[in-house]
């Protein structure tokens, strides 16, 4: 165990400093500054060259510890304007939309960049996140944000109305995040591949009947609307129990795939109702 | 939009089969052959050369749709014999553990390999998985199963009682997802580099409160429990309502970080009562 | 605790029988018949005149619990022909309708009864329970059933269209268990005292918008949405856990205040956006 | 509908003010008083006289609603040193412990009397609430509150450490609503009814693990373990969704029969593992 090499924070990285009383906050390491906490000033350079994982003390004597933030984190504490998508529904879109390393993915809008963040990260080094925003400010903080995560390299920015539509073809997968996805599902089927993911997030019950409304279409199929809910427990096991209080909605996910050819007559569409879970698993 | 390149079903591709009733199935597409639904035949040959996201007819008459399947649709199908990690906790344990393209991660055990292939799929092309099973047969299926998906390259199958420990060091996330967790904590430290991700998932009250005892030591920190519930919906526009019945409980997700040094005398660590969720957000 | 008196199982008692595998079934003894359950034969004499919280055993020597049913009980097996309201929304409805001994409460429909036990039990001995129903067979039935229960003597069975209106003034608190209760509000407001409350159950989103819709009135006040969920646990100490599986939907519970005057122009009333939860508590 | 009696707001009784922000308070109208809201004062006289349901101003303009406090409105506002029992809760215990006018139960401990209120309302007139607490000041904290809402003369307190037992026999109900209930079995035991309930409600997992060994006795049966939780909306038709953040938890609410006679030599007794929902509905 003892020969295991040791990595240490270094002048430029982004260290997440956690209270023992759980509150923490990110700062990029830079020599001869200061990071003011609730509970007392730590110096940068106390901070520089000790390994990830330390325990650092701030001048009132109250204990940290010194950690690298994750992508969780980062996007927990991103700078923003906007409402974002939070991890526990960012990790699922990630699956469920099949994105990955390589995968080439249209969002919009942008918003304060925070699943653009997460998908920039997931489909490196070769895959491309293709970022409309019609707003410009809204567009330089996202860009500015994914700069300081170094991810901005694999996101093209596009200060853009996508009523015009958007300039890619055959894409995986279109994420509209934004308030009236129903406007915008010729654009985003025009974008995907045959066959490819729509998926979007939406705050209210009449929004996503719109949207359901858009979406029954013989150029769509396999709608799905599904929630996320994240219950926090206290993490103590003399008293382990949930947390008292939880965020209770965020969004309604929706997906959807792009179909081709005309499908059927209406009426012999069936509805959703009766879903089945699917049977038994197989031998692929 | 007519431009637009159409990509089309071959042999050998994994296919989704989704009847209008939503039962669906996933065969491998090879010429010759015939898939049996629940509700009559189709010819793989009258499948091979269709767009993806056509509508194809069943010997009776039935419409499904033709799709692609996803990682998430795969991982529901995989052949098992033991509890898979669900999607709604893979997605997550993604974001959370911070792993992405390139990242290096110890699992232990590999059971069928469902979340080894949500892994190997996010640390491509140049990450690695170190998986472990102490049962021959189940690494077996696993490692068939992985095959299958295509992501058995990026993946290290390792035979082996990890009691003896791993032979990594300073990788950056271990998941363990076995009974008894508070066993390998020492094995998992040793791997991981420090300030490294430990992730696990029980499905008992019992085995959470086993584990946190046993993380309630200075070499761990950061420790936190929660939860992930996925809530289905009726996507019907005009009967919008929460589906009548869901999968309550899969596990409980429990993460912690390996820290250095000694820590602090027991009495000074303040248990993770009072937790204060992040303040603001700010410039990183 | 020896002295204490035994009571015994009589005929024409309800009887709850439940077997070691959680399973059970309700019947009413009845000297010299038997009683099939999934596990063997029982005689009711056999039953008659044994200590309630016995064991009992059928001939296959399979064994139950002999217990006098609950209300929430005898409300889950309830013979039914509609959805009934489930015991985890009736007994908020009480508290949050301030339902009790006394009461006098308006209910329609009457549907199965399910709702309509549960307000009879609470108001006796001198409240009275009006309930209405437009389906001549739904209401015999429910007379049946409330028969059955015992508790026929305090409820007012009236066959009934309400679009013509309620028969009472003045009763505390109106209950709409029907689809479109939107289109019976006025007649719900000529039947409540000033102050009283109004409730509902619906299904979909969809119906509690429309619902919504026609409450945002002056006429009508402290309109509240809420659903109940019920998380069931495995009652097993060495393995405590939630349910896999659980009841995720049964309907969205809106309660409204029936207010007098003609209220403020609408402009001035302010959404319930920001619902502020109540200060703290006070000496009454 | 204009030939209604109108009930007004009296000296003596007790009144809710709704803003029309919906923070709320509960005054008892006294003539001559003020009540000094977060938003202007209001005087007394003006209120009494006034129908319930009149909007009613603020010297500052400021509109509030004048209601009837429901049971529910009166329990979240207690006076209270301790953590009381949610309406969520209140309303499943009295049904799912059968409670209702008539029944005599005992609860231990009073604390703030929430609980002993709902019991007290939902058991008149001639039902009685034998409640125990051991701490003086509690108990007196609790009389207040009983008086005050006019609940009293139902209620024998008594205070008296439960370890020597109640001096009750053959009651319907035990409710135990303290943090070592397993301590108290056999004294709950000895003054239930055979066939009573006995119900608890407990906020930590460990306590709820150590009160199911103590219940795994072949003197108690039908052992449940269950968790309410109550998801608010926001009441707007436009903008119909779950509030942002919720109550995630109060307790765990167990519930269990007592039995008599010896029971089977406990390796007969299946574990609660396989728990079937109950079959179909039957005609009683």
């Amino acid at each position: 165990m003892s020969e295991r090499p040791v990595v240490c924070a270094r002048a430029g990285d982004l260290a997440l400093l956690m209270g023992t009383d759980r509150r923490w906050q990110i700062v990029r390491l830079e020599p001869g500054q200061t990071v003011h906490t609730h509970r007392g000033v730590l110096a940068h350079d106390d901070l520089i060259g000790r390994p990830w994982g330390s325990r650092v003390v701030s001048h009132t004597g109250y204990r940290f510890l010194l950690l690298r933030p994750s992508l969780h984190d980062l996007i927990l504490r991103l700078k923003r304007t906007t409402q974002i998508v939070y991890p526990k529904e960012a990790g699922y879109i990630l699956l469920k939309m099949n994105i990955g390393p390589g995968s080439r993915v249209v969002e919009a809008g942008t918003g304060s960049g925070g699943l653009t963040a997460v998908l920039a990260h997931a489909v490196r080094p070769d895959g491309r996140v293709y970022s409309y925003e019609v707003r410009p400010e809204m567009q330089q903080l996202a860009r500015r944000n994914l700069e300081r995560l170094g991810l901005a390299d694999v996101v093209e920015f596009k200060e853009r109305d996508i009523a015009q539509g958007f300039d890619e073809v055959g894409v995986e997968a279109v994420f509209l995040d934004l308030p009236t996805p129903w406007e915008y599902l010729e654009q985003a089927h025009a974008a995907l591949v045959n066959g490819g993911y729509l998926g979007s997030i939406l705050p209210t019950a009449n929004q996503v009947t719109r949207l359901l409304e858009a979406l029954d279409s013989p150029r769509w199929g396999l709608v799905e609307v599904e929630e996320i809910l994240l219950r926090p427990y206290k993490a103590v096991a003399a008293r382990f129990r949930p947390e008292d209080r939880m965020v209770a909605h965020t969004g309604f996910l929706i997906f959807a795939r792009a179909l081709v050819g005309d499908g059927a007559p209406e009426e012999e569409l069936q509805p959703a109702e009766e879903v089945e879970e699917g049977g038994e698993e197989e031998e692929l």
